[in-house]
């Protein structure tokens, strides 16, 4: 749909432009640029919230500093939306996370105004101080180098020990911190507190000012007095001050806090922040949502909230006349809460995702057994390690790709150990529109190769409910995983009494004569559909769901080899070393030798997309399984036609 | 050899018998069980300089606290020899990182009183935290928890976590922060900087003292002045002193710093912590090496100094008459300083492991080019990113078993965007004493599961110098990894002159008959030392060096498979998704059927011993190798019997 931009926008195809207009004006190009983001985000979706929080960072950065000679990186990224609008992407920006659109993220491929690639948090202090310091050894100084970072990124880990290497850095290193209050939920954490204190009327900068008046009262007494308190000045301004701010405290230089809507106000601080040298922090106090006023309200909710009427606000829902199967992180979040009332050991954790993975429902229902531990994998891994060895059972729930990012903690302080820490990995394989960022692409090779862990993966709602059961039933002598994909799934009566598991064991999905197909997870449900059809077509393959890569069904496996030499792999998952290598291992280990096709994400990177589109272009959704079944069914087929 | 503990010493067989004890007696208890430490490891080996630092530490703790019941968490862990010695342990000590012997780290399994098995930095907190939490959950309002953590690892951003999330839970957490100014290299960073600056003379500890002193004598000069002086202090107290300290905005309690060598002082300290909710943090100055007056002058040369004479201090070197071949990370930290002299894009980057991976070389030789980025691998990875996106070539070098702590940079930061970092990861494979927290067993399994991503590994010195050659030559679309082992390589004569050698290219290492062998890396020379024998005896198998498990060189194994229907597979990591995998995953794309075996690390947790003690454990050193060939070789035996 095409949307059209105001009347300075609309003149604006890079910053070039922008540069062209008086200070003045740019109060207006903020308006229509908000307003433009509106118009676009309510007929095709998107990230929202942070993006109207950030316009009139965005304006003044792009209309003061000379990019893209001056490099911004945006931390996460999802809040750019408004720098690509500035930087000559206007006429794209309704493809914005569309298949083979623009990426809802900054991206360097699609331009040279996207220094960074990013998606996962908390990167930009980072990669812009390695910017920085390549153009100090190239002698580049007048160069300006920017990381605009959210108060919720700051949380990470990652960001502090940026921190800690930028200050001892004399590098021309600008971090803006974006203080919203806000990660997608709530920020948590005691750092958002010290933030919202200072900027308070409690804060010690209203005192600073208040510790001069009362000195200059002494000060009046007498020369005497007036010696002190000049003193006193001096140390304050020389030593309290200069510690007694936690950027301070890591030699960065402290300017702040500001008001993160006012744009010439902006303007003016950031020009004169391009002549201050050395490694320095820009604190801006800004409302995730601004200029909309029920996303300023609720921001949790209008962070991502799909298309909207953008008059009365209203939400689209998908409109459907049955009733839908749940989300997958919807029965997570339900069975949490079910399976805690039975069993008073289980705790949940989340690295500032309940919304995203639905603890929240748990957190609202027991709030003393359910923590947001901020943005913070590694930690949220080995504090659940910290309760599991008091005799308690965390659910850490995270979504695959970050995992990533606690890869050892899961390895060193829970597998090691054999503690029993269940893993819940929600968004497993493709993402969709956030794109190869946040597709779950990895984890089965990843954690399969992690000694006493065991990894699963539920075909539907009633499995991983099972599955989430059977993880706590008993000690398993290690950490239990349970990877399940973004998105709903493929029942709608899925809250059925619990049953075990038995750990290791898959099924038989159908019976079949010359192919046998191994799923695993929900994927599954697209080689259901192939067979039907297949069925049709007089093929019948049999399908059998592995459930779990770790430990493998050996005897089903011993049962599929023994009776097919064809066989088909199917996951939602890299092909390097995923489920389909565990059963060539097994194949190997077991002296096999049937010809074994392994369907999943190939060793590329994959781009944005709606999950079926991704599914269909890496070869694995019904219509691929079809056709693979059918080629590798061909000399049968030519045998009938000879026969 | 049988080492005699002091008379207190020798009668503490656990804290019980250590609280019997008079506190005035604490002192002697300390210069007894630092000469003990002195006495073991100078014949014994093992680390050094940092046990010696915590005496005092870890007398005062036991003394005090009610452990085990009362939980330590000792950060890292090399420093617990004094822990492990006072509970019970004393009697095993001499085993101390030996094969089969006590781990060199606290370990659950080897005593109740480690609550926490460590090895990487930065876990203390978060660990130690979950278990307060797990107390506060069960009612345990009377326990303690305690996370002991040095400076250095309070660089992590994981232990920066921690603190954000312990900050808001009102837990029973004290974490003592032991700053001796030391990772193993000496601190870098920010936070260093503003420890030292709280401990110096010119700390606000001491501005305090003087602010008091100054506002008492302006109150002396009448009621008014008296009143606004109250006023001030107030406020100072209530506000500027509450957010003047880094740990105090975190919303920790922060006591000191004090002596961390002043045992009795100590013991009074922590007894009254115990006394006080919530988070705090207690700041200890101590000096690594402390007692051993050499270790103190030169700390990271006695961080862990192998064997020595303790009168003298000479550090015993292996006797050898002829020339020894060099270390893996020494032909590094020297073909680092070659290169970069050649290219001037060249960097260098490490985590905190200067003198770990010989970084160091380069850091003192070109200082500009060459990072300490303190124990920060996440931002080691993303900042190198950042410097590639400037056109620079950085060297990023990891340890194997810490670039867990990176995983996700190299996926979304690095290997997404092809940017050309080279990682070079040290400590691959068995790390030997070290034990299973430093085995770099996963690095194949997940670098070859990333796309765009070379993966490498040299067989010998010339090899690695050449592959560091090689990965700056030109641009090679993404990232290039190098994977090489700890310890010693196998010539010589290494530095020759440089050689570029083909991506994706394996080499035959000698032709045979029958069986091929297909080894990875360094570990081949123990293939190379099998076949030797083998021949020998009248075996032939060949020996391929793969060098690439990505890309494959998909010539060489045609090669293999088809001429050879039993081939093994040898790498020093593990099997599940490794080397091994890689081969049968390019047999199943191409139809080929040999019997293959893959010897490798097998799926289950290797504790410590020497690398030799462990692959002849894990069944791929030479003399596993020459098994499997006979026994794979068997029925041309059994033929030639029967014939």
């Amino acid at each position: 749909m095409e949307v059209q931009a105001g009347p300075l926008l609309s003149q604006i195809n890079s910053p070039t432009d922008l540069k062209k207009l008086n200070v003045k004006e740019l109060k207006e190009v903020c308006r229509e640029l908000r307003q433009y983001i509106i118009d676009v985000v309510s007929v095709n979706g998107g990230h929202f919230a942070a993006n109207l929080g950030v316009v009139e960072l965005t304006v003044a950065l792009h209309y003061v500093l000379n990019t893209p000679y001056d490099q911004l990186v945006w931390d996460v990224g999802h809040q750019a939306y408004g720098h690509k609008i500035l930087t000559g992407r206007r006429g794209v920006f309704h493809t914005n996370r569309v298949y083979k659109g623009i990426s809802g993220f900054p991206k360097r491929s699609e331009s040279e105004f996207d220094t960074f690639g990013v998606g996962h948090s908390s990167t930009s202090i980072s990669a812009a101080l390695g910017m920085a310091v390549a153009s100090q050894y190239k002698g580049e100084t007048d160069r300006q180098h920017v990381a605009i970072i959210g108060d919720g990124s700051m949380t990470a880990g990652m960001a502090f020990e940026a921190l800690n290497h930028a200050g001892i850095e004399n590098s021309n290193l600008l971090v803006i911190l974006n203080d919203n209050c806000m990660s997608i939920d709530p920020n948590v954490g005691a750092l958002k507190d010290y933030l919202t204190d200072i900027t308070t009327s409690k804060s010690y900068n209203r005192f600073r000012d208040d510790v001069s008046a009362v000195l200059s009262k002494i000060s009046e007494l007498g020369p005497d007095a007036h010696k002190v308190v000049k003193k006193i000045e001096k140390s304050i301004k020389g030593t309290i001050l200069k510690k007694s701010n936690l950027f301070e405290s890591l030699k960065f230089r402290y300017f702040g806090p500001i008001d993160g809507h006012d744009v010439e106000h902006l303007a003016k601080v950031i020009e004169d922040l391009k002549h201050i040298p050395g490694p320095k922090l820009l604190h801006c106090v800004t409302v995730k949502g601004k200029g909309f006023a029920l996303a300023e309200k609720d921001q949790t909710k209008w962070h991502a909230p799909g298309l909207f009427d953008k008059i009365t606000g209203e939400i689209k829902k998908t409109v459907s006349d049955k009733p839908q199967p749940p989300k997958y992180q919807d029965v997570f979040g339900h069975t949490m809460v079910e399976l805690a009332q039975q069993n008073d050991k289980i705790m949940g954790v989340t690295p500032a995702m309940p919304s995203g993975c639905s603890l929240n429902i748990m957190m609202k229902a027991m709030p003393n057994r359910a923590f947001d531990v901020g943005i913070a994998e590694q930690h949220a891994v080995t504090f659940s390690a910290g309760l599991a060895t008091q005799g308690l059972i965390p659910y850490c729930n995270i979504y695959s790709s970050f995992m990533q990012r606690a890869f050892d903690q899961v390895v060193h302080d829970v597998a090691l150990q054999k503690l029993p820490v269940v893993f819940c990995l929600d968004r497993a394989g493709m993402a969709g529109a956030d794109g190869p960022t946040h597709h779950g692409a990895y984890d089965i090779s990843f954690f399969r190769s992690i000694p006493n862990m065991i990894v699963s993966a539920p075909m539907n709602e009633e499995e991983l409910r099972n599955l989430m059961y059977t993880a706590q039933l008993k000690n398993h002598g290690g950490p239990f995983s349970i990877r399940y994909p973004r998105g709903n799934g493929v029942m709608t009566d899925w809250q059925r009494p619990f049953k075990e598991i038995e750990v290791g064991k898959g099924r038989k999905i159908c019976d079949g004569e010359d192919i046998a197909i191994i799923t695993l997870g929900s994927i599954g449900n697209e080689a259901v559909k192939a067979c039907l059809e297949l069925n049709q077509e007089g093929y019948h393959p049999a399908h059998y769901d592995l459930r779990f890569v770790k430990p493998l069904d050996q005897k089903m496996l011993h049962e599929v080899f023994s009776k097919f030499d064809k066989v088909i792999t199917v996951e939602d998952g890299c092909v390097q070393g995923g489920m389909g290598s565990a059963v060539l291992e097994f194949m190997a280990d077991n002296n096999y030798s049937s010809k074994i096709v392994r369907l999943g994400i190939p060793d590329r990177v994959i781009e944005h997309g709606e999950q079926k589109e991704l599914w269909a272009e890496c070869g694995y959704d019904s219509n691929s399984i079809i056709k693979e079944v059918k080629k590798m069914a061909m000399p049968r087929v030519t045998e009938s036609l000879v026969g």
